[in-house]
């Protein structure tokens, strides 16, 4: 019966439907370059909430909020009581951010109500929909802000008062933004949830690449962030031999050499970033007095993370001389592991469903990464056009969204009529 | 003869008040730092020149302009046919410059004239005080304008109408600046100089740090700017992996290895450096897309900057994949040998007078530069404090000002007094 049902229902995968959904949803927030500012607890974030608000009530679906404005959408199943099945994702952007970005993950996971309805499943336990409050986090931080709460990791209480840069406080933001979709049930915090996935553009060029049109994405990189800051000392450029220069650019630059040495890894599974990099005073005739550049490195294994980090203080600490040079870490976010038992019902349905697609690594942080704390979860990758996201340019193809949907319809089909 | 009148006009080198002109001249532009801005042509400039005027006229010395302001000072000899041996530098300043760069060789040559007279020293060549027009540049360019004009490297007319930051024109701030001292015989370009020896700062610190207080500068290094510019492919530092890179950061970083390394020259007389340095687009988290930095690479021999000169262009062609880059020159200056008679009557004095000190080039351009072209030229440098100029903080010891104008003192004596 299972194997039969997510067939089915993955055959109801409505390509048209599902991109005519992407189109309509990109007017919120849409912009003159054909991309999507549409930062959390925004007008444009409080349109597209009433949008698949309006969607949902159509089709006859139950709609609830918590306190922080995530949004579960639920498709019953015969057993009331049963924790959900849940897949989605998030609608807010980045300021100049793309179509797909989040929007997705939520307009995938409601064209799979539709394909259980007109497949005619019943479940036992209910199929939801989620949209996270804020995961981009550009306007508010910290950012996976909806998804952070419902696991426990965040606070409400602690994040009310947080402003955006007008001075806009966060809790009467979001005051106005809950009153877009009034009298709907509220959620408690951190409700049972038997399985989550997690459907989402790569944002990276690996299966474009590769030319396959589905990932099963067993967990996320361990990410630790790193600022250096090299202190030399300014002279001028033709009166100051070399033996008299503490030149805080050519510091940096032995610094670097063997950092990206030591970053190359055989099978290109290190992530080593050095992304901000800035030199003063800046003068052409002028030897730099200082450098400050930011080192972005990211892992699956934490142990991979502790021997890069292992170098990065080697280096600050051997190849400094005659300048000075302190690393100080500004982010740390252990790797995450996705749950085996989901990782492999998606295989097994990418499978069945004769999807092109690997297992990979996520390289950005998701809301599924906090979710996994609490509840069994995965994700899904599709390709997006040359690896592009958090930019308007960001693209995807209708065929490679519906294959994600197809993977993500049999997968919650599947777990939906387990006990 | 020679011998003995050279000594004893260094013996009449007064310290105290060649210290005390310098504390008078840096009023005009002086900055609440304790530095001086004193751009060509400004008010200030204008009363730096009135001032040196009033002293000359005070002491019944013959005052000369020519059309672009250059400022001549004569103390007469027994031929009034014979050209002139002359001292000097300039009295403009950079924006947020010193009390000494420039002025110094302006007031060492005025007190050389003084020292002339108290030694009741009766020379075959008149002794003339130069100040040379706008040699900063900072406010019309070009920067040695008054010496460019004076040995016909750059014509008046062609810079008539330059404007500053302000659309001043050149031709006006000249003709205000000009009326601050009336009435003043008009000199013609190109006239014949015997000889010209300018005193100066030596804008770094080798003087300094060797406890030397004269250098006989025996010539200029030449110069070369190059820009490079570097253009990758900005990439999500989470999610590209290192194959599908193209970081023009690590492009940058692999190139400035080798050409640091090709730049570690035995004597250290190459001067190398990048001090521009620029990342695009600057995210942590993004893969830099695009490195644009500077090249100011100075040497005594035109051979040595052809040599790096190869080395850049090589470097700009093999080591940049996969990204793309190109170099292009922002300028080139060759090297300037000073007259070697002039160099060794220095040494010849710096010797007798039993001055510690050192032949060395000059990193930086000066307005001894262009007088080489058409005059035989030589050049003194005292230390200046940790070598800083160009800074309100520039500063120099009374004693060392006093050194170089003893050898000035005798070596302008003992050239004026030859046929």
């Amino acid at each position: 019966m299972p194997v039969e049902a997510g067939e089915r229902v993955a055959a109801r995968i409505d390509e048209a439907r599902l991109w005519q959904r992407h189109m309509e949803m990109a007017r919120f927030g849409g912009t003159p370059a054909g991309g999507v500012n549409r930062q959390a607890l925004s007008e444009a974030d409080g349109e597209a909430r009433r949008q698949i608000v309006g969607w949902a009530q159509g089709r006859g679906y139950e709609v609830a909020s918590d306190a922080i404005g995530n949004l579960f959408i639920r498709r019953p199943g015969r057993d009331a009581n049963a924790a959900p099945v849940i897949g989605g994702s998030h609608l807010d952007s980045q300021p100049t951010g793309g179509k797909f970005d989040g929007a997705y993950g939520v307009l995938a996971a409601f064209e799979v109500l539709e394909a259980l309805d007109e497949a005619g499943i019943e479940t036992r336990r209910p199929v939801e929909v989620v949209s996270w409050l804020n995961e981009e986090g550009s306007r508010f931080q910290p950012g996976t802000m909806g998804a952070s709460i419902h696991a426990g990791s965040v606070f409400l209480d602690d994040i009310l008062h947080v402003t955006d840069a007008d001075g806009i406080v966060l809790s009467d933001a979001l005051k106005a933004y809950l009153a877009t979709t009034p009298d709907l049930p509220e959620r408690p915090f951190g409700f049972p949830i038997a399985a989550y996935v997690e459907p989402h553009i790569e944002q990276g060029p690996v299966l474009e690449e590769a030319g396959e049109s589905v990932a099963v994405v067993e967990g996320v990189q361990g990410l630790r962030w790193f600022g250096v800051e090299i202190t030399g000392e300014a002279a001028h450029a033709g009166t100051t031999p070399r033996a008299l220069r503490r030149d805080a650019l050519k510091t940096a630059n032995a610094m670097l050499t063997r950092l990206y040495q030591a970053a190359q890894d055989q099978a290109d599974l290190l992530r080593f970033t050095v992304g901000r990099f800035e030199v003063l005073p800046g003068a052409p005739n002028t030897v730099p007095a200082r450098v400050y550049f930011t080192i972005d490195l990211r892992h699956p294994e934490a142990a991979e993370i502790a021997r890069m980090t292992h170098e990065i203080e080697a280096a600050t600490r051997d190849l400094t001389a005659p300048c000075e040079a302190a690393a100080s870490r500004l982010a740390d976010s252990p790797p995450t592991v996705f749950d085996a038992e989901v990782v492999a019902t998606l295989e097994r349905w990418r499978d069945r469903l004769g999807l092109a697609g690997r297992r990979m690594m996520s390289g950005a942080g998701h809301d599924a990464m906090h979710i996994a704390r609490v509840a069994p979860a995965a994700m899904i990758f599709v390709p997006c056009e040359k690896g592009i996201s958090h930019h308007e340019s960001e693209n995807a193809k209708p065929e490679d969204l519906a294959a994600g949907a197809r993977l993500l319809a049999a997968t919650l089909t599947d777990l939906a009529l387990r006990d």
